[in-house]
């Protein structure tokens, strides 16, 4: 059976031409770059190269370019970074629609006695600027806000934000490892200190992250080891990965500047709009307006979202109820509740996420299928059975 | 020109069948092993596959094995578990000749109010272990000792300090990321709580690392995300890595059982041998009775270790004047300023580090360019006609 992967949010195939870019450092490129030999010199070079690609995806140089295992580690090398920087600072504002790198940090950090403000949203998943804005004080050490949602594609005013915040003398971070490589991100002109990415949701491996690192802004390592990555992350340079990031990253700027995530949106609105069509009782979770082009939540009132999945992946279809890094677990979203999505919907809700390798004909299969698989599981839904007898009165 | 790859403590060659174990997880297995469908579970059985082969190479189960993404995560994992769980214990005991990752880091807590106490080491870099028995107290919150060190190679008996400091009721923690698949280890038989191992010194590629924690020890995570590793590292699974991991783990099993690192014992001693004969004023730094098989470290008398690995580069010999993790300094390494090894001695001091790749040819070729290269040095060096002189009267 073909499969049809919609889950690019979990993670994304490598491409074929970033793997081909690693295999040297598997085999007669294994030397270690920090060694004094030239044979782990030439690796060196290469390093060099993907920190510069790296840094152009997103408007920076490569000297503010530090890489990382994922970007969990990005994320906890961030908010850690600023908290070791101003120690006396004990209050922390983040959203409530945060990934789980996030959220449980900040969770964490509460137990420990720093002040957290989580910042609401707004039944379309969009910020509460105002809330975020009256809530910076003095002893603000950091904001960290995602620039695209994973769970509904909901995408921030980050530039806007950033700016704001560092107006008020603020540490500003932001988790983009859903939207680098998605939209352009031009770091120049925003307010942002730090940002976190991760390779593989761009076709790179996983076990490789960055974080850009704006130069000038005071810092500490999370991982103390040796001198390298400037002093800014100990641990053996991750060399084969480090290059197949850099090889993903000059794919996607070429793929965005080629209009390549035009045609995954034109993609998405159709399946997005031919379910909203053909399915009764289905609405799109998050402000449709401002949202990733790859990404679409779709909440299927009255039906178990776990089902859906299930029956999809009989017909080899791959999509998600929500975000990997919570699955197993049979809370609803954080994300949605935080929207206010109502119980039996946000059960319902299922997440397709799409990339450059999506193609129209697994679009139409994917929208011959869904239909009759949602029409079976009401029939044997007693929460759809009342709701239609509500409605027929 | 061949290389002679002699500098394996920094990294190691990724053996072909382990590239070959890891490219479908480049290719059509590259799932979220996380994600609910079924596209994503086939990867999560090799995960558990893997966990089991690296759990057999040191005596644990495969419930104790946690993935990071280095030897330094894994230390810090380590480290910070034992902080966090007994916060009211102030006092870190380590020695004196650990590795950055150790070092650094107990330098940092150092400087936040811990107490730190670095147990030093005899002329042939021996634990003084009635000094760090006299040390532990009940306010230690963790013993972290190298089981094999990375530039002399000298073993610490781990298995009996770890069941001395288990009696005293401290946490017990060994990084033995240069032991692990160079001589056999069986943890049940120790009092080790936990224990760090890197794939990259093992023929497994860098980005990928383990930690063992005992069954039952406290534990709180280092890398805060989401619920993968059973909730104790955050962070998408490395499937790749950890899947080329498993497979270096059973490998090394392999290579041990059939003896493959008596031979390379058997080459390290020939080399060894060999230079000290023919090279005057030459030494080896550690105590001989009780080192890794595949580890010397040779002090060459009033030389330049720079120089050394200069001139032995142009003959495509790979070596290091200490650890890679610290190259780049000028600053003598710490080992051997710990051991008491003189100045002029220690900066011309050369780590050859073995693996089982390494032929009788190899060492041969290299026999017979370091003595001229050492002549030919000396003849240039100020040092050594004021100490011939000398020793001329």
């Amino acid at each position: 059976m073909n499969v049809i992967y919609l889950d690019n949010n979990a993670t994304t195939q490598v491409d074929p031409e970033v793997v081909q870019a690693m295999l040297p450092f598997y085999s007669e490129l294994y030397g270690n770059p920090s060694s004094m030999h030239s044979f782990g010199g030439g690796v060196a070079a290469k390093i060099r190269e993907a920190r510069g690609n790296v840094a152009r995806l997103i408007g920076a140089t490569a000297d503010e370019i530090v890489f990382t295992s994922c970007g969990t580690e990005s994320d906890s090398t961030a908010i850690r970074a600023a908290i070791e920087s101003y120690p006396s600072k004990r209050h922390l504002v983040t959203s409530r629609v945060e990934h789980a790198a996030i959220k449980n940090l900040f969770e964490s950090l509460s137990k420990k006695g720093y002040r957290t403000t989580f910042v609401p949203v707004d039944r379309q998943g969009r910020l509460d600027l105002d809330y975020l804005y009256e809530n910076l004080t003095d002893d603000t050490a950091i904001v960290s806000l995602m620039w695209g949602n994973n769970e509904t594609g909901v995408v921030f005013p980050i530039e806007e934000i950033s700016r704001r915040v560092k107006e008020r003398g603020i540490v500003f971070h932001t988790d983009a490892v859903q939207t680098v490589g998605k939209i352009p991100i031009d770091l120049s002109r925003t307010g942002v200190d730090m940002l976190s990415l991760s390779g593989h949701k761009i076709h790179a491996p996983k076990g490789i992250g960055a974080l850009y690192l704006r130069k000038g802004t005071k810092f500490a390592p999370f991982m103390i080891g040796g001198h390298q990555e400037k002093g800014r992350r100990g641990g053996t340079e991750n060399t084969a990965a480090i290059v197949g990031l850099g090889k993903a990253a000059e794919m996607a700027n070429m793929h965005m500047a080629s209009g390549s995530y035009t045609e995954v949106g034109e993609l998405r609105d159709q399946l997005e709009n031919q379910i909203l069509a053909q399915v009764p009782n289905t609405f799109v979770n998050g402000d449709r307006a401002s949202r990733l082009p790859n990404t679409t939540s779709i909440a299927f009132e009255y039906v178990e979202g776990e089902a859906i999945l299930l029956m999809l992946n009989e017909h080899g279809i791959c999509a998600s109820s929500g975000s990997a890094c919570t699955s197993g677990s049979l809370e609803p979203s954080h994300v949605l509740r935080a929207m206010g999505v109502p119980f039996t919907a946000a059960h319902g809700s299922i997440r397709f996420s799409l990339s450059r390798y999506t193609t129209r004909q697994e679009i139409d299969f994917v929208l011959e299928k869904v239909p009759p698989v949602i029409a079976r599981l009401r029939q044997m839904s007693p929460f759809w059975k009342n709701a239609t007898l509500e409605a027929r009165g």
